[in-house]
């Protein structure tokens, strides 16, 4: 087996392994098989998949409990020589712009106030293609949050918005244009400043843009030892 | 092969084959199968199973074709020796109460006004329960709509609101109370009636509750030569 000692050797394990390999998603009932290839259920299925087979690998990863609710953020926390690392697994099929949501706007903007190291988490992220048999995995990518995201047409970032507020975080086109993506984290985070300044809320427990911002520097820089 | 030539056939057919039966749903990725059974994966293929499994059996069903929204109803048209059928299948881990969405509401209310012979669309229905290795299916059933729908705590029939507008239509847990759901058609329809009645609309394009019951009933009547 081989051994992971640090995030680039998970990347290249999934490369090595998975990157072009064929697979398939196959029904059995009544010993009847049936492949199954809408987006949905390859995604689904992937997104268990993996998982178990990185953890097989010798990963040891850790399935964020606790609420089942989808705010949630990150899904998972990988132990690598002893150091954690928030990471996530999404798929998508990679002949569209890639649709998975990426955090809830609210959940994420919460979540990095009392824990801005969680900006770091790490987005292993799968494009496939489906075939008539099943699916081929077409790239593989690592990413950090601010690399595959960017400033939309309306908002400071991709943003999915509901009966007038923010809610999910999309992801840009990052594998056509990565260079469009955000440059930096910090770029990133104050794209979600600007958002809540767009949408600024009546609710006294969340933070002004400008509290959330000066605080996330600031804790960043208490949690990490960089600045932000 | 067998021959399908009623809806009972269709409906015998599936309980001698599929009913107590085991299925399981592997992915398969670099020859590495695993096995998934969570409830989300289970449905989605079994609801790509089922129809093509009757298909096989010689069933002549059709995908209702046209927009890809989910407002469209039902899914299918099922031929069976010359009659058309309309037709739904639905799949819930009959563990939990069902929670699939049987309808849109305003889709609802809007093809019954134009066509309620719909009304009379068919529910195939198949409760499965997981297991490690798989899933079992523990009961099917046939089901006109008003004999697994019910009135609900607030409002007149079992129903999902979404920012105070009536959204999805829910099932009842009809597989535990039966005797409790609508006693009739004619109910199901005076139920949908008393929801528009509290959920009134200012679009001009939708008929008020009084208007929609009286060319319900009109129309049922001209179209099926039975009263609604």
């Amino acid at each position: 087996m081989s051994t992971i000692r640090s995030l680039d050797d998970l990347y290249q394990l999934a490369l090595l392994h998975l990157k072009g390999k064929r697979g398939n998603i196959v029904i059995n009932l009544d010993g009847i098989p049936k492949i199954s290839n809408s987006n949905d259920i390859i995604g689904n299925c992937l997104q268990e998949w993996i998982p178990r087979w990185l953890s097989e690998r010798g990963l040891e990863l850790q399935v964020h409990s606790g609420d089942s609710n989808t705010q949630a953020f990150p899904d998972f926390k990988a132990t690598i020589d002893g150091y954690e690392y928030d990471m996530e697994v999404k798929c998508w099929n990679s002949l569209n712009s890639p649709g998975f949501d990426l955090a809830n706007f609210d959940g994420l903007y919460r979540t990095l106030f009392n824990n801005p190291g969680k900006l770091n988490a790490k987005y292993l992220i799968f494009g496939y293609t489906p075939v008539t048999d099943g699916f081929i995995i077409q790239d593989i990518y690592l990413k950090n949050i601010w690399e595959i995201t960017s400033k939309s047409q309306k908002y400071p970032i991709g943003l999915q918005v509901k009966q007038g507020n923010p809610y999910a975080i999309r992801p840009f086109a990052f594998h056509k244009r990565p260079d469009d993506c955000f440059e930096t984290r910090r770029d990133f985070v104050i794209a979600l400043a600007e958002t809540r300044e767009m949408f600024r809320s009546n609710n006294p427990e969340i933070p002004s843009a400008q509290e959330w911002l000066g605080r996330v520097e600031k804790k960043y820089k208490i949690y990490t030892g960089e600045e932000l």
